[in-house]
């Protein structure tokens, strides 16, 4: 069922959203950690061991662009779009290890009007993505545009 | 030229590097976008066109991921590579554009021995990613972790 797409006046603090779930499994992490995070404990399975990991870690960069998937998939159902201006916050307690199923539960922390624009507001959320044992993976608090009802969208 | 792995010994408050370049073209924006950021702005030429951004823009997180493999080729030189511990901001004050050429300067901000353990500290360091106008895409302070001298490496 898709979900409703939401504007500045609907979203309420304390208000939470959940998307789910994204498997991350051992050939992405390695083709994702190939292009943009090279590092053996990223890389090789064998050399993983070995690391401070003690075994293959997806990039924290990874599980971040994974998490965008997420929100993107109703985590965070703003209308026109989830663009970000940026976080206050992001942390990585627990690395996501292959075959993890990660999904994002999102509470909204803050509705900002904006004083200089009526089209838009400023949405700060935070957004805990967690693994199959609901486990923290990654914690991050951001900064979301949101269209008002009176964008003339 | 490899640059040299320094130990957490060797950082010093104020220190800078630099690495470049990475070019980002149409097709990698909107392959990283159709993967982790499935939205018309990063996906569509003609769709972007009427958005917020005025055009093809690359996902923030792809512009992250990026920042990744620039720290990892030199921008962060950390003995037994760079692993975040997280982030305390990260904001993109400029989209990245089709065919951008990015490179990033790193800044130690703080250099924290741990109290608990002897063979590991903390870095704290502005991550300053560029455009080949040298305008900021990016900007980021993260925590990083290095390895003492005696970690027994």
């Amino acid at each position: 069922m898709p979900v409703e797409a939401l504007y500045l006046e609907d979203f309420k603090v304390g208000q939470t959203f959940r998307a789910g779930a994204l498997r991350m499994d051992a050939e992405a992490i390695t083709r994702f950690a190939a292009e943009f995070d090279p590092q053996p404990f990223h890389l090789d399975p064998a050399a993983a061991e070995a690391s401070f990991f003690g075994g293959l870690v997806a990039s924290g960069w990874h599980t971040a662009a994974a998490t965008m998937r997420l929100l993107v998939g109703g985590g965070l159902p703003v209308a026109g779009g989830v663009i970000g201006a940026g976080g206050d916050e992001i942390r990585w307690p627990r690395p996501v290890r292959p075959d993890d199923t990660l999904s994002v539960e999102t509470e909204i922390l803050e509705v900002r009007p904006s004083r200089s624009n009526p089209k838009v507001g400023l949405l700060k959320v935070r957004m805990r993505t967690l693994n199959q044992n609901d486990e923290e993976v990654q914690v991050a608090v951001a900064n979301i545009l949101a269209p008002t009802r009176n964008a003339g969208g």
